[in-house]
């Protein structure tokens, strides 16, 4: 079999990683899959920084043109949402399978991007783009490829995880937690992306189109991040045996309408997905019939993105070995979707802290209160009374719609006796 | 693209599933993936029974080698290492792909059999040999395609680990559990193929074999089942921060030598692994560039294995169509093996339980007696005294060979102050 010649445009983190994982363990992939492939050009504007990878000298260039017209498959690793697509597109025009792990591009330009990709005959790979190393979107379409889909929970950013995770076990408060985040280089200098959710809202809609066949874009995903979660509420959280997540969630009814929303989640302490901790990321899938699996692993870094981007390029290499360039297309729509549930129609289980005066009726006044929305109450405790003589009342509920959970609380915080914020958590059983 | 016709051989539990999983989720396949597979033959010698899924009348047949020459992929899940072994292979000299869930089969003759592929030019698909509906064989050669592996631990059996968990859970003593899984239809009538760690080592052996490019079979698996494991030690294992698991382990060392054993192992109770419980199976990858990765599932039953058989039906239907029949091979040798290290030479840390007599001397005799062996202790505890007014001794120790471990063992035995069986439990700190 010949040699196939990979390009790597973007030598910052994830492209010096792929180019030390390229140089490392070609002979590796070689035996394990009987395709050669050899990494011939890595494209950037700056060639002159040591990037803690020995490339050999002459491979490195400036120009990521001459890198698409050299190389068989493009790997795009320079990120951002403007040349990263011209160059993809470039690629696939002129026949090259591309490598992404650019999930803010797919998420927001992936239907414009397969169909180039489609129009040309070559297929654009992405598992680095959810996940880091965890093969999860080779899992979806492949290895659940007989399942109809029930539900997806996911921790896809590990920032956030990371921070949530010292916030509950060192009682440190969120923006304390950020602040030693950022000098340790787990967050961001401008850390919107991350604890805003919006990067767990790019994976989640790639995962939610991967899913269930529509290539749905950011548009229809509800996304609420952790800059508001405070320590108060993982400590009652845990106190009535829930950790507190940020999680993708993504689930079909009985009639084929799916909801899409990331936002701070209570989860069982003792599942699976509660014990992920840290940097690590981790998804879980119910199919029909393979029930209830999860992938863990590091969802981001040099090294793991590395492994999920290499992956892809020996997909790659295998089917342009074989010239069948869309054995696996980039994106096949129409399985599964028959619309959206809006998010005022969602319907989850939720905590809530009501901050209250301490005084006689009350509790009744807020249990009428929610009673009323169809909110009905399944667990109840009352914090001690602060230095103001006011309590906190926590509650779980049962199963409520969000609108009603939403007019519930704008009701709630018009009552003379609500002393302070209401906060609300939604909750999953998984 | 044309219809492939499928037809699956075995129409028991699995065989069961997997009909039903084609016939409930062949457009669910078509629109995901491209292809067209249909399931055109069924065959068993008894196709009387109502086997709870609705098969067209007209399919079901009795003769194998008729299914064999009608269809364009074959299913066999018969099992065992006799009969499959003819049809698998009738059908690799028809040029047929093959699909089996057939682990004992595969770890006894999977040399032969890939080797007859190989020769037809197509490929056989084993996803769900192990780790049922887990896609661990796809990402171990596809996702982790371009790492070294470093080292897999694997719940690979689930009617033990149920065992182990209700024993846990329920203070239950091991016979008692077993009767209770039989009871069940957990366990088998006769257990020996669960409880004496043969399923896990057949596994075993095929996920040493692909990670490490020799088909190894099953004579270098070292093999301890759960048999003689005592609550007790459960009991002080759980005390020192410890969960009992029956543990698939592979290790790769610097000089590329490989350990391939199977045992009762004690693995720390904050680990992902140690929280997988019941039936489920879970297997834990570390690759030079993915680091730590974790898949949890269903490791048996009807509908997961069923998953794991489609999605390796679709694999082989995706290749047909494309013309490309061994696109993944059954088995490519070579790439990473270097030799065996003998179990003598293996090290680990063990777990180490030694009735005493309850007198002055005998910690520090026991003590010196495993230093003169290279067994150092890193932590101790000492029971209370029972009936007879013996203690246990119960030990953590550091790294040590197995060989002076057993040496220890044996010479613990001739102490007249060891007033029973010495019991030994490896551990692996993950």
């Amino acid at each position: 079999m010949s040699e196939i010649k990979v390009g790597i445009i973007g030598f910052g983190t994830v492209g010096a990683g792929t180019a030390a994982c390229l140089l490392k363990n070609c002979e590796v992939v070689r035996k394990r899959t009987g395709v050669d492939v050899k990494l011939t050009r890595v494209a950037d504007l700056d060639i002159t920084t040591d990037r803690g990878v020995k490339v050999p000298r002459d491979i490195l260039i400036t120009d990521a043109h001459q890198l698409i017209r050299e190389c068989d498959i493009v790997v795009e690793l320079i990120g951002g949402t403007t040349v990263a697509k011209t160059f993809i597109l470039e690629a696939l025009s002129q026949g090259k399978p591309v490598v992404t792990a650019n999930k803010a591009l797919l998420a927001k330009a992936g239907k414009e991007i397969f169909e180039a990709a489609e129009a040309n005959h070559v297929s654009v790979h992405y598992e680095a783009s959810v996940g880091g190393g965890i093969p999860i979107i080779k899992s979806l379409r492949e290895g659940f490829a007989a399942n109809r889909i029930n539900r997806i929970y996911g921790i896809l950013n590990g920032t956030c995880n990371y921070i949530l995770t010292r916030m509950e076990k060192e009682n440190m408060a969120f923006d304390d937690v950020l602040k030693d985040a950022q000098r340790l280089g787990y967050a961001e200098a401008n850390p919107s992306l991350d604890i805003d959710g919006l990067d767990t809202a790019h994976k989640t809609a790639i995962l939610a189109s991967l899913a269930y066949g529509e290539w749905l874009g950011m548009d229809p995903v509800f996304v609420e991040g952790i800059r508001d979660l405070s320590l108060t509420d993982i400590r009652f959280a845990e106190h009535l045996g829930y950790k507190v997540k940020l999680l993708a969630i993504l689930k079909q009814a009985e009639d084929g309408r799916i909801e899409v929303r990331v936002h701070p989640t209570l989860i069982p302490a003792g599942k699976p997905l509660a014990g992920v901790s840290g940097v690590f990321n981790a998804v879980m899938v119910n199919g029909d019939f393979v029930g209830d699996t999860m992938f863990y692993g590091r969802g981001a870094g040099r090294e793991a993105t590395a492994s999920a981007v290499c992956a892809d390029v020996v997909d790659a290499a295998l089917d342009l070995a074989n010239k069948v360039p869309t054995r696996i297309h980039s994106f096949l729509p129409g399985a599964e979707y028959s619309g959206l549930i809006p998010m005022d129609d969602v319907t989850t289980r939720v905590y809530m802290r009501i901050p209250v005066q301490d005084k006689p009726g009350v509790l009744g006044k807020v249990a009428t209160l929610l009673s009323s929305y169809g909110i009905s109450v399944a667990e109840l405790m009352q914090s001690s009374p602060d230095e103001s003589g006011n309590v906190s009342i926590i509650l779980l509920s049962h199963t409520a719609k969000e609108k009603n959970v939403q007019n519930a609380m704008a009701e709630l915080a018009r009552l003379s006796e609500v002393t302070g914020k209401v906060v609300m958590i939604r909750m999953e059983d998984l």
